[in-house]
């Protein structure tokens, strides 16, 4: 792992925001009366430091990994699926696929840790960390290396897409067996119920979801003593993917990128980024061992943890959706965000975050291309 | 008038709708996990009668006149503005303009009576009813032949999207102080205060709200004993371009057109629109007389009216966003819908109608293009 994660966040630039902001009261409709749509490019202004936001090379990573718990039979699918889908995704046959064509975004896979390495295909990564994770329920699910080695990987893509010309960043995941791992990143993070915050996932009954909440409760005494950090969390109970999307996450917002989020996996991800470059320490780190103790939590007061008013990774990132799992609103609610879309998704794969790509453009159309009351010669309010 | 009006209302092709909901299971995905997404799919595919819905020819008619009520300043703009930005639609200046275009939508104004002719214009089709509606505090807004001549308006709209060749029909208003009569219109039809329905409009103040409420309540104690359909409530407290929308849904359902509705002026005219729709003597009709008193109402059971099971208007839409005019939840409830979006917009011109397009583009082209099980050997559930 390189030194670039000990690195403070960026912070959009202010007066560009307050120049947008401006230009919006005086093109021709009510003030505010766009909404959300406002808010949109005069956010997207103040990250990209220009007057004129655009999205024009939008950019989608898919990361797969597999899930040491999946073994269990905590999903829907049979694990062999993960890699099924990464040769689906390659091929270009899913939903993910065609939300990226349909904007026109660069798109590639990464394996983090796929169980069966399926390298070479189109728009693979082959980065693997190991194949799979080891079952949380009997050990930690990755060592300290894996976890610096995956967070590396999440960088290393947004790396990738800014020397390509991103102008916008996003990533997905595949892995069955993820919701389990970030449910239980949830339960330790927020002190809520494990049962209050685990979902049908891709679509299991109430025998399986009961033995699912039980495997989570189950893995977090097992390991409680070792909790001690955000990252230890993900270390202990979380999946290559879900730390590859946190490394994504911390060095997007390093590199000022605008990022769309997708659903709750992705938002793990963010949390625990978010808990990092909260911290003020991070930029004086030397050690990958202090980084790994950055953004103490202590229970219940996680999720009202004001760690300053240092920039925070949210900061750079759009919510795209609110996912049905239910863990998705406690995290949304822990981060202070408001999703925008409410489509009753469930799919991950950056679906959700890639569908609202036009509406992100469409809010930048808008702003840059209405005529103003002067040019249009409309007179304004009484 | 022609006969036009006088016939039902399509339905969806039920098989078509079974097909495409068949075919969204074998996608490569859990079932329902693209939520929204697959609804939208299904439901175009029934209205398109084919198992490949798509959106390739949107069109989009912005229907344009003033009211005699603005003389009375209950709009925060003056009234001049509705002819200014009648211009402003034609010289592309406007939200619709750049979001018609983002979406390579056909586009047009319709001029059902602004005060100031201001013909001819590029992108402007004349339809004039009148130099404005009248002054409701006074007498009623239109005769009834104005009322069926702005209908027909609308419907000639729908008619020549269809003749084009167009695969979905969007119409927007533009009238300074329309939202005061939408509210007028709501709040008899619904049987709740007008206090409660009245919004800020295009951004009024306190005391300009309060005389808009005192404004509505006298119209409608004044006109009361004539407010015996909702036709008869379009006539007496409407406006040109409101009876336009009316008309235009009406015949866009008659035809099989499908609609995606904007926001509270819209729903209103959706509103009246189904309630002649449902009503099953509409086929019946041999006279004007006899449409004129469909659709009978009455207080306070509106909200609640059932006439039956004939076809519904808002079969053929789709409900683009919840504005944030008061009236606007109250009118999506009565007609037992959810919007797509909640984008606190509050723009009109069919602005938040033209935003989903793509959203709708994005449903199709995953039902069309995504992988099946089979095709991408990906095994399914357990």
């Amino acid at each position: 792992m390189t030194q670039e994660f000990f690195a403070s966040v960026c912070q959009p630039d202010e007066q560009t925001q307050l120049d947008a902001y401006a230009r919006q009261a005086i093109l021709t409709k009510p003030q505010g009366a766009l909404g959300l749509l406002e808010e949109i490019a005069v956010r997207l202004a103040g990250m990209q430091g220009t007057a004129n936001p655009q999205i024009k090379q939008p950019w989608v990573s898919v990361f797969a990994a597999d899930h040491g718990i999946a073994a269990t039979g905590v999903s829907a699918f049979p694990q062999v699926v993960t890699q099924e889908m990464v040769k689906n995704f390659c091929r270009g046959g899913a939903a993910i696929n065609v939300l990226a064509c349909f904007a026109h975004a660069n798109f590639e896979v990464v394996d983090v840790g796929v169980i069966q390495d399926v390298a070479p295909l189109a728009h693979l990564v082959s980065a693997r960390v190991a194949a799979g994770t080891q079952n949380f329920l009997e050990q930690p699910a990755m060592s300290q290396a894996q976890l610096l080695q995956a967070l590396q990987v999440g960088a290393d893509a947004v790396n990738r897409a800014k020397q390509s010309g991103a102008d916008l960043f996003i990533c997905g995941e595949m892995g069955i067996g993820n919701t389990t791992a970030a449910s239980a990143i949830t339960a330790v993070l927020s002190g809520q119920s494990v049962s209050a915050l685990v979902g049908e996932g891709t679509g299991i009954g109430f025998r399986q979801k009961k033995q699912k909440v039980q495997s989570i409760e189950q893995a977090i005494e097992l390991h409680q003593a070792h909790l001690t950090s955000p990252l230890r969390v993900l270390q202990y109970l979380g999946g290559f993917e879900i730390a590859a999307m946190t490394g994504a996450y911390l060095r997007g917002a390093q590199l000022g990128m605008p990022m769309v989020v997708d659903g709750v996996i992705a938002s793990v991800a963010v949390w625990v980024a978010d808990f990092i470059a909260r911290n003020d320490q991070l930029a004086g780190c030397t050690s990958v061992e202090q980084m790994m103790e950055l953004g103490k939590y202590s229970l219940p007061e996680t999720l009202f943890c004001t760690c300053g008013s240092l920039p925070r990774i949210t900061e750079w990132c759009f919510f795209a959706h609110q996912s049905v799992e239910p863990a998705h609103a406690v995290i949304l609610e822990a981060l202070g965000v408001t999703p925008m879309l409410n489509f009753e998704m469930r799919l991950g794969e950056a679906s959700g975050a890639a569908l609202v790509i036009p509406l992100l453009q469409q809010a930048c159309a808008l702003h840059n291309q209405m005529a103003t009351f002067e040019q249009a010669e409309v007179s304004g309010a009484h």
